[in-house]
């Protein structure tokens, strides 16, 4: 038995919400400190939630006409200066390579904390006609970001990612993929991680360095803080005037293209731990759980002769029905130290068959995100456990979505706003003025940031800046955020 | 239409066979060179037969136990220089951060050359009981080696690959998961990428650095040349003593674990084109080909009203049987023009559709790897397309398979030796004394070197050494290499 799970105590997500993330974690094997500050290792349990988040997502990409590609880590320190706005950005995050080998480097190479300008510069040899358009890339990629306060998952020094980088004829173009990817991105979130968003643009304060817009989807954790979940960006063509990617058109006239970018990354598993975790520990929606069914055999008399066998069968029948399936046959533990094991590692149905339940022929099964206990049948169990499953992923959806509705709250007067950030968190929607002026005071004064600006807005939007009280020109939704 | 397109011409095989395959890799657009030296980028192309290669042997590192993980891209100096054989294998390649962001480090962190060093770290943390073993970790992710000469694909100062990593109780049980690991790589690469190899030990010259005994797959290409593809190392328990890796055994008593590493990497899609390509380009093997099968229409007449509608049919119908296959209906391009692109990129089936195989219920099937043309009736397509795919992967398994028995010649005289290596190339199969001096004088009058010595040699063989005319220990297979 490892010796950290003997000592080991998860600090209640109620006394110590950062605490209790940390905790969790580690004690769950999603991840582990590297022993080089601000990163980390992603052990397999909480690798195997990336892994499907990139079947999934990637499905996606895929079927929307985005092909992969992969691009080099480095990048010289030149094609970062080529875009000011771009270098101002990142250069404090940089971490530089300045020796190869024994030969110390003509030029500096970063390590890739994003990939527009290498992918930029490619670009350029890559398209000239109207023909080469769309070109839809995208990359599985590691990056990094030389992060001073980190967090396992949320902000970490090195991070696993997927970056698109799209190449248009025109900006509407552009700006419909900016959008389809936005969608495509809230469809997913929504679906396979059974976490509610709200998406839409960006501050010119809050967005991306380079870009025209940025456009993002946001939730809100179960302690009340917002998290960016994605962003996606029409960088107009910003970096095409700097790499200078010309295409003909079909007039036969050289222009500069349209492009976007966008990404999720591994920051996606922070989200499903703080989302959907309890006292008890970890609760993942089925879709992206790396083991959906826990089997725990009752070890008592002579358990391995009359309930193991059993136990194999259903969980070969299982497995063959499509089912992320372990058997813990373990037999250094007991099977209560196993249902709090995997109660803590969050797999959604636990089932226990133990004597009395091969006799009546049933197996008992648990739903971790309910603590429902159900006896079922062994017959047409493969059809129940699926039907489960998706009940489960449905019912965490509608738990976070009731969570983020009653704590989105209005506010009206600059005093009512500051009195919900302080005491309620959550999301607030108010009316804002525009000016950058106000977004910074709010900021300042009660360290909420405007998270998203809605899409589709009210024409006849009318009523006064929650802040300066002059004439509003926009809603926003507002948080204190990760 | 691409400018490129118009003026490149692909240098013919047979007349300089190192610029037919730069020329290839670029004009298939497999990859592209990186505006840094010694780097590329892997183009959609190219990245969709990693893909491939990444699903299919990932599958086989899941069935036999093997779980992925991911460990952080920078490891400190100090780490390296723990285990000096290693540190002096790896020293002259590693690329170094010095800064992150506006300030320089304390300690250089080297860009993962290979990561032995951080796993085993972390294994010391992870591992306490024999419990926790075997610990058997692969990680897919990219490296540096700051390389003097490169070449796309074959050797670049960056690559992707995978990484194994494991620790088990006895020395016995990490050589069993060692040659475990060969006999995966040389099936994978016999069934899926269609090349056949010698497998077996490695010398202690070419082992290593900081292993007990490599093993390694070996391939020819056709030019005559052997390329490493694989390789699977007993680390014994060097690494277990230098990062304290140890667990308590069966008998509650403290051990060093016994470990294993291994890798294959983007290196098989050079592979790839130097096996199988000819004079008209690259030819790949149905189960990596990113394109299975190219369907084109023949544009005559009125072919967007009766041709394309069948071709889109076919097209689905294809997709829905599990082909990966592409319908070209761009109208800028000729069917002769097509052909021959297709062909160039090395897509395994050409299906041509004409007004008159619309009349004939029919369509054309030309095989990339034998110019062989048939026509085949629409009903039941789907089945022959399958059925002449599967034909194709073997009839080029079976072509490899000749070209390396045909090339694979005995030598049992020095004179003998020298004149096959300088006249013929190919496997070279003679005695060896096991003398360090033998191996180097060999490859310094040669350029020849040992690329495995067989695992199942005759007990009683009997010889003498192909260089010294001593007594031979061993048969050994020598070639020149990439």
């Amino acid at each position: 038995m490892k010796e950290e799970r003997l000592v080991t105590r998860i600090t209640p997500k109620s006394e110590d919400f950062s605490r209790w993330y940390v905790d969790l974690i580690r004690r769950a094997e999603l991840a582990d400190y590297a022993p080089m500050k601000g990163m980390m290792v992603i052990r397999p349990y909480g690798y195997a939630i990336w892994e499907n988040i990139q079947r999934l997502l990637d499905r996606r990409l895929k079927a929307s006409g985005h092909v992969n590609a992969y691009f080099p880590v480095f990048i010289p320190e030149s094609f970062l200066r080529k875009e000011m706005e771009h270098l101002k950005g990142f250069a404090p995050e940089v971490a530089w390579v300045t020796h190869g080998g024994e030969d110390e480097l003509e030029e500096r190479l970063a390590v890739r904390p994003t990939s527009e300008a290498i992918i930029g510069h490619m670009y350029s040899k890559w398209i000239q006609s109207w023909r080469d358009l769309p070109l839809l890339i995208n990359q599985w990629a590691n990056v990094v970001r030389w992060e001073k306060v980190t967090r396992p998952f949320l902000r970490t020094t090195e991070f696993l990612w997927q970056e698109g980088h799209t190449a248009h004829e025109t900006f509407e173009e552009a700006q419909e993929e900016t959008l389809r990817i936005l969608e495509i991105y809230r469809e997913f979130v929504e679906t396979e991680l059974a976490i509610p968003v709200l998406y839409g643009r960006k501050t010119d304060r809050e967005k991306f360095a380079g870009a025209e817009a940025t456009y993002a989807i946001e939730a809100l954790m179960s302690d009340g803080k917002a998290l960016q979940m994605g962003t996606s960006h029409n960088l107009g063509q910003h970096f095409a005037r700097v790499f200078d990617i010309k295409f003909e058109d079909r007039n036969q006239k050289l222009q500069y293209v349209w492009q976007t970018s966008w990404g999720v990354s591994t920051r996606l598993i922070g989200a499903l731990v703080m989302s959907h975790g309890d006292d008890s520990g970890l609760v993942f929606p089925p879709r992206v759980a790396p083991i959906q069914v826990i089997i725990v055999p009752i070890s008592v008399g002579n358990w391995k002769e009359s309930v193991l066998p059993l136990a194999c069968k259903l969980r070969d029948s299982l497995q063959q029905a499509g089912c992320r399936v372990h058997l813990d046959d373990r037999t250094e533990y007991t099977p209560g130290w196993k249902f709090s094991e995997w109660e803590m590692r969050g797999v959604p149905l636990r089932l226990e068959i133990g004597p009395r339940d091969v006799r009546n022929n049933q197996v008992i099964v648990v739903r971790r995100e309910s603590q429902e206990k159900t006896a079922l049948g062994m017959e047409g169990v493969e059809e129940r456990v699926k039907e489960m499953l998706a009940a489960i992923q449905k019912s965490l959806f509608q738990r976070a979505l009731t969570f983020q509705k009653e704590n989105t709250r209005e506010a009206e007067s600059y005093e009512e706003f500051k009195k919900t950030v302080e005491e309620k968190r959550g999301f607030i929607r108010a009316l804002w003025c525009g000016r950058e002026d106000c977004e910074a005071k709010i900021k300042e004064e009660t360290m909420a940031t405007i998270r998203v600006i809605p899409l589709d807005q009210d024409k006849d939007l009318s009523g006064r800046c929650v802040c300066c009280g002059q004439e509003a020109r926009t809603l926003a939704y507002f948080a204190r955020a990760y």
